[in-house]
């Protein structure tokens, strides 16, 4: 049984990460057991083993592995026979180029959006951590970088113009069936989808036909968590 | 003899199209023998044959294919056991996303680095019809849409970020050896370098040691072109 450290808000169940629900589907992807421990921003010596300050972090019987990315490739390289989240050395190499897109690109555009709400959702012990660290990060207050809402939303759907002709010609962002670049999708997706009531997408997007079929694998997995619903 | 009908400007051998470049550089990843045909902008008649206004086109016996992603896709379709642009249909998928990645975010970018430079070395018959038909893209004046040369350089430098990661990582975008999304990459650097002096990277770039290994292939045919020289 795979233990995975998972961030969580005030409480326990809204698990909002964008990085932990990488390796959440990932490992449901490899059809891997596991559990997880809800995690806080501040709790770093409860994750002080792994040598990393920020979660995902996994044990797995003696093997420790920090960094989404990192349990990724972990992964499929220690479960070779079950299904690939990336086969072979290019679609390592691509899917990394996908995720660092989007980090830089819709997932920046979208932390705009739903900072507040994140603000507001997280653990009271955890707000004056992330309040100081991330001010420190955009050199200014949360309030002022997250900006008008409607102007922000605009950006983050204009951000996500180029992966929207590749999901009218294919069902994945990583062709016939899911890979790991859905799941940094994915991930990007859960992470508003849990503290924000924001209605990201209009359902003649092509993102969005793909969201439904990414919510509908491993039984409907990522759609059960809390959060609020996907609108029609 | 494969034949390819390939941009060219006032002299016949500066063959400046990124997207003729994808296709050339396909075609001799394939190991194919082709010829190159010199068209210009308003050539249209010379290519009604294909059904389309631009180019690339290609002539394969009785197959003509037009668009350079559809002659990448034919070419692995019709030349299955020559080595492969893009294996299996995750690489398809995640490349499209590459290329469509790349014409909206750097090589948008790099068009206004070297607007003003591909204006003064295509074809005097082609100007008229180079300038109304990106005056009406644009919204105006070619000299004003180009705007600031540094301003432009550094905004195309910065669109590179979510390249760089994966080239301190890979030796090619594809990973371990070069794929279609290296072309599409190494294209849009073709493009300026045969029509603009700007010094697109800086030595330590990791980019410009990508580009070094993407010229070297097949001999050094993309560095034997008409153009100006990579500068050290």
């Amino acid at each position: 049984m795979i233990t995975l450290y998972d961030l969580a808000g005030a409480e326990d169940d809204r698990r909002f990460s964008p990085y932990c629900w990488r390796a959440k589907m990932a490992l449901k992807h490899k059809g891997l057991e596991f559990e997880t421990v809800p995690w806080r921003f501040t709790e770093k010596d409860a994750i002080a083993f792994s040598g990393s300050k920020t979660v995902p972090v996994i044990r797995d019987g003696s093997t420790v592995v920090a960094d989404s990315w990192n349990i990724a490739v972990y992964l499929d390289q220690a479960y070779p026979s079950r299904p690939g989240l990336m086969d072979g050395a290019a679609m390592v190499a691509l899917t990394d180029f996908f995720q660092q897109w989007t980090i830089r690109s819709p997932q920046l555009a979208l932390f705009k959006v739903i900072l507040l709400d994140i603000f507001e959702r997280i653990h009271e012990k955890d707000k004056a951590y992330f309040r100081e660290s991330r001010e420190k990060r955009f050199g200014m207050r949360l309030e002022e970088w997250a900006g008008d809402p409607k102007q922000a939303l605009a950006a983050f759907r204009g951000a996500l113009e180029p992966v929207r002709p590749v999901l009218v010609q294919n069902r994945f962002v990583s062709g016939h069936g899911p890979g790991y670049a859905d799941y940094v999708l994915l991930g990007m997706f859960q992470w508003a989808r849990c503290v924000s009531p924001t209605r990201l997408l209009e359902p003649d997007d092509p993102v969005y036909a793909w969201r439904e079929r990414v919510l509908d694998l491993f039984d409907g997995y990522a759609r059960a968590a809390k959060g609020y619903p996907v609108w029609a």
